[in-house]
């Protein structure tokens, strides 16, 4: 088979690329390990920044999102009893866009059959080859039987775990870990939310976060150790801890029930330099990681996918290799301004092991200074709804 | 003796609140353990916030320090071959003042002196008595005559080391520290400023600060390690190694000379709680230590002045205790700001031993994200220029 962009991975990332190259005329293939309804059987969080919600419009995709999707032009930080608004719209023109991640990827999958986009699943034994080289090609085999794309470029959309970035080797590649030491405990549940806006909170007893997909579906957060199992956590062992990390008020308005889904996420800062290596391009969790808090994952991916669809409509429509070429540094530019902040919100909300009491009033100082100061919330606001592409 | 307020340490915030109040009517004692001229021979940085400019003003000790001061309107932060600079009046409205603690403190004594304000110098043994009644006495010793003080307040301006925090039992008392893994090799020479500004560094090979003094006197730091001697560094050594720690064309142009003063001082992060206990009140170094980093000490000492002398008005004038009362929250709230500002800008600039290459890049963002926005300068110079009162 023959293509302009063999794209490894359809996740969210994979699938908004094909469909934004398809969109302008430039052939594309899919390669997905895992098959439609497993993809879409992952629970991932869902706050969309305004950017990616263009991304999705250019792609034709965003009229569920708009339809579904809630406005938030908020959220609420709360730290032990006090809790005060950062106000998004009011500091930066924007609000978020609350629409699951699932169901981004929906609507993509929905695109991509509509209009006849190839996409490979239950692929296995992916090989990149030659991407430093001008004529690249993959390798996989599907029910056993090999077969081989050639193709212009290799976009490498196929997460952390993925071979893209393992294809990079490692004397060109750079790694920057940070593991933090402990976990999200998140359930999922048919209740109201708790606040019609997310909730930060930063509690004596951890972190904790109340989020929502809709009016009756509510998915909780809670900071717990690193070595406890989601069956060490009964619903009512969630919603009493839940409880004592938020402000009073919210805990004495909480709607509990049964959990329709529970687990632990640990927390990880990772970026790999440089993101392009000849042909191959890697975009979102194939190249970096960031903790959940401020939720920039898919945002940060999603910027990524940005900057390759330039790049390569750039490089098909005008001749020009500009974008290709300075794919890696634009793209990393955006990434480490977004690790920074995730890292950044992660160190003001959560309770860590090797904290001092001072370190503790930092913490408390830093948020007394975010509640009080107008410039400091514009600029929390102003990396939440996205720093600009 | 008997007075209204018996003011413990004859450094600039003891000064200040003793001619403040004089100004007033309301009677004080200054006891200081050692001689005017030690005192004057101390050196330290002479960063002005506005808020104590106009307590000088009001203190009726601002001429010279408006003849003789420098304006400046902002500051440079360089990192590697990276140089911005941030507009504090553009952002605030408000400049810094650059004038010698030295001299602020010089004139603080003439004026006191002009007014025949009682200033005991050489006390020895002073203990404070009765704090926690409602009639305190102080005793000390000069020239080995014990003498007393009957008074109605004690202010505790004597530092860190001083008798008055530890006059607060420990029972009371709650201390939060962090010591920095580094130290501040500092030198003075009569050479002209590189920069008409102060220049803050984070290069490689760990922190530089470019300051000055006036036209032909240069203040320069440079990061170092607790173990260094200040006889481990030659005055060539250091001008080597601040010419590598500073972007190339400041490098280039540094105009270098002897030493006149060579000193490492520690960092460190400090504060106590409650700063008031009966009728004892902490200001200054007694009470909290911030690293220089941004030269909060003496302005925020000023900050505790400034309560604690409308607190003590309102006492005498109104016969109001409220000020009084709330002196510890309302002095702290502001205190942890600093602490906050001082502690972040520290972090930012320094190179920490445990540093990961993750946390290297972190400061990177951070810088590269500062430089590019709008309201993260905003947010910076507000802190740099003083919070308000």
């Amino acid at each position: 088979m023959n293509t302009r962009v063999a794209i490894i991975g359809g996740g969210p990332s994979g699938l908004l690329l094909s469909q934004l190259l398809h969109m302008r005329g430039i052939d594309n293939v899919v390669l997905e390990r895992k098959t439609r309804d497993y993809v879409l059987g992952r629970i991932r969080a869902g706050v969309l920044e305004q950017g990616l919600v263009r991304l999705l419009e250019e792609a034709g995709c965003a009229g569920r999102l708009h339809a579904e999707g809630f406005v938030h032009d908020g959220t609420l930080v709360a730290y032990g009893n006090e809790i005060f608004r950062v106000d998004f719209t009011e500091h930066t023109g924007s609000p978020v866009i609350v629409y699951g991640q699932t169901e981004v990827t929906r609507d993509l999958y929905d695109a991509r059959e509509k209009s006849g986009g190839p996409i490979e699943f239950n692929v296995e034994d992916v090989a990149i080859h030659g991407a430093d080289t001008d004529a690249p090609h993959v390798t996989y085999a599907v029910d056993g039987t090999a077969r081989r794309i050639d193709c212009d470029f290799v976009a490498g959309c196929d997460g952390f775990h993925g071979v893209s970035r393992q294809t990079i080797p490692l004397t060109v590649r750079r790694e920057y870990e940070k593991i933090y030491p402990f976990g999200w405990l998140g359930i999922l549940s048919e209740t109201p939310p708790v606040n019609d806006e997310l909730v930060y909170a930063n509690s004596a007893r951890g972190f904790a976060l109340c989020s929502m997909r809709n009016d009756n579906l509510s998915r909780y957060y809670i900071q717990c150790s690193l070595s406890d199992s989601p069956d060490d956590w009964t619903d009512e062992a969630f919603w009493q801890e839940l409880k004592r990390r938020i402000p009073a008020e919210q805990a004495g308005r909480l709607v509990t029930g049964p959990s329709i889904e529970k687990s632990i996420a640990p927390l990880r800062s990772f970026v790999t330099e440089p993101m392009r290596w000849g042909r191959l391009f890697l975009c979102g969790d194939a190249a970096h990681i960031v903790p959940p808090t401020g939720a920039k994952g898919l945002n940060t991916a999603a910027s990524d996918v940005h900057y390759l669809y330039h790049a390569l409509r750039d490089f098909y429509d005008n001749g020009s290799s500009a974008g290709i070429d300075g794919y890696s540094e634009t793209a990393l530019k955006r990434v480490w301004k977004a690790e920074r902040f995730s890292w950044w919100f992660s160190s003001l909300l959560h309770r860590y092991p090797d904290q001092s009491e001072f370190d503790l009033k930092m913490q408390i100082a830093e948020l007394d200074f975010l509640r009080s100061n107008a410039a400091a919330q514009k600029a929390m606001a102003q990396n939440y709804v996205g720093l600009p592409y």
